[in-house]
């Protein structure tokens, strides 16, 4: 049987559904410090960018390409940073981030610097909305 | 007059060059804990990967893919880190880290984990000769 793609418990843990481009789901992290995008793509047994085939891998930075474009234009932010790390969780997955030059952890990266920060319920709400509206989303 | 490309002075400071690819300048990192790659594309003006036109993004992807290709054929590390940050150096350069479990800084990233280490210049020479054996450099 092929095996079929599921999402690692940490990154479900982790964020909140935004929806799906073609390749990638796309995840909100839910960190109120920064608007933060985590794109998974949908295949099984990933861990790095270059185990996608290549027409899939310029997919991916299409679909990349499209999730930082969301977010500048939505954050009005001052830097967009973009990340494959996995040492933790292994699954495949990118980080976009919106850093303003006043956010709790500029100008450091992100991972590790300063504590998650809930979401006031309605703020992620707009935000995952706004998203939705200028992602281009499978139905 | 069209503005020249030119390295920023601090990318200058920390690196080691190894070459040229037909889009990016690639540096080794100047810190032997981790070998740690980083591509400048040779374009001026230069904050975000999608400040390229589409096409030199996928030509960086290429270039991407061939410098994570050499590290994890040289070094057999057991995870990529591949980041495009640039909250203190604001020209485009892409970081491409070879990491293993056992480096100073695992599972964190590498950025701002641990002090950098002088590489011994041998060892730091040999690396740059075995990786423009493998990258497919400009003349």
């Amino acid at each position: 049987m092929t095996p079929l793609f599921s999402l690692h418990p940490q990154l479900t843990a982790d964020t909140t559904p935004v929806g799906d481009l073609p390749l990638s789901r796309v995840l909100l992290a839910n960190d109120a410090n920064y608007p933060w995008l985590i794109l998974v793509p949908k295949r099984p047994g990933l861990t790095e960018i270059f185990d996608l085939p290549e027409a899939e891998q310029e997919r991916l930075l299409g679909e990349i390409r499209h999730a930082a474009s969301a977010l500048k234009s939505l954050t009005r932010c001052d830097k967009l940073n973009i990340a494959a790390i996995g040492n933790v969780v292994s699954q495949l997955h990118i980080h976009v981030v919106a850093r303003r030059k006043n956010d709790p952890a500029w100008p450091k990266p992100v991972w590790g610097a300063v504590p998650a920060t809930a979401y006031a319920p309605d703020i992620r709400d707009r935000l995952i909305a706004d998203l939705r509206n200028v992602l281009p989303l499978s139905p």
